[in-house]
């Protein structure tokens, strides 16, 4: 077992090397990077469609699509016109900062001011790997029930805001969404919760006016370094 | 990368060992086997919540329950008064058949018709991995959306069944059940499908008809050899 430790230990260290050259490049084009991840059906495509048209103009957007197999996501996010690249993984359950990298080739750096990266829907395994990214943003289905952080904590721990989305559903769910809050606040204290719906477009300005807060902090603070 | 390969190649090995191990053991005991996976929060605990206290005599049932972290999954199957073990893996994204192992011994398989092994909750990762079980069964919900079988082949491809959850939410969603069935299919053709809801019961009992008359011809297939 001990080699097989080793060589996992080689593998994240490889990918922390990818990852913070991915952070240099990005950070030198001033784009804002966010990795959005989360179980399979959460609504992270759905949450991006209903966000990104109401970006405002000093927050250009674009998309890194993370999918196991087909391009799907990627022609969703085409359709609005937003720059996307499709990364398909081709088994592997999570994206690698190496796979962003070659992504990154792919856009026009110096376009944008925000880059979305969703992750494969896994909500294990991504927790592992940095991709080189500002902040990390976790989407939490209303239908995957209130133990999820506690089920899953290493995600959870990592994440710098957690969306809770599909809140249209809770009148048809036995859900607690306090206890979901309270339980992800147990494992990462003082995390951002916002409330999302993509059906009626609920809480999706104020998590757009966060990350707009976000990254003008963020901008400023590279500027004195 | 080779190393990493032949690295993986060797755990897998050893876990298809284990999981030849864990079946001979079960076969001997005349234990029929079903692996449960899915996303996180797709309703494999409530599916079982609502299946156990109606499997008939000849289907005494057991439990396995995997999760990263926490019992509550193994707390909910006890207050049923079924006999249950949880597995934590601290960390791991899947069950493996060593684990399975070790649950195993604290099981009185005598006493038992059918074991249920409800893995981690991921979409992924668990397909690689053989526990020693006869078949396997998927749970996928409506809200996950219909294209789920042609983003995560492989945990479709390597099922026997497909269990469509959380049916009395439909009128809520814009999902498309026949289209997430024919992907299915197209993945895995003639792939059994059944739709439920843990919610009315729905559909509950056509699936323990079609455990128990699968578990009938194992039985005798067994018999034979």
């Amino acid at each position: 077992m001990l080699e097989t430790i080793r060589i996992e230990q080689k593998i994240l260290g490889q990918n922390e090397e990818y990852a913070a050259r991915n952070r240099r490049r990005l950070d030198e084009a001033g784009v804002f990077t966010v990795v959005l991840s989360g179980s399979p059906g959460g609504g992270k495509t759905s949450l991006l469609e209903r966000a990104l048209p109401l970006m405002p103009p000093d927050l250009r957007p674009g998309v890194v699509e993370g999918d196991i197999e087909t391009a799907l996501d990627g022609k969703r996010i085409a359709a609005l016109g937003v720059p996307v690249t499709q990364v398909v993984t081709g088994g592997t359950c999570h994206l690698e900062a190496g796979m962003i990298e070659k992504a990154l080739d792919h856009l026009d750096l110096q376009a944008l001011d925000v880059l979305f990266l969703e992750n494969v829907g896994n909500l294990v395994c991504p927790a592992a790997y940095a991709l080189g990214e500002s902040i990390r943003v976790i989407v939490l289905s209303t239908t995957e029930g209130e133990d999820k952080p506690l089920k899953y904590p290493a995600m959870f721990r990592k994440a710098d805001a957690l969306i809770i989305n599909k809140v249209d559903l809770l009148p048809y769910l036995s859900v607690d969404l306090a206890a979901a809050e309270a339980y992800a606040r147990q494992v990462k204290p003082d995390l951002p919760v916002f409330r999302t719906s993509c059906v009626t477009g609920e809480g999706i300005e104020e998590w757009i006016a966060w990350l707009s807060e976000l990254r003008q902090s963020w901008k400023q603070a590279s500027s004195r370094t």
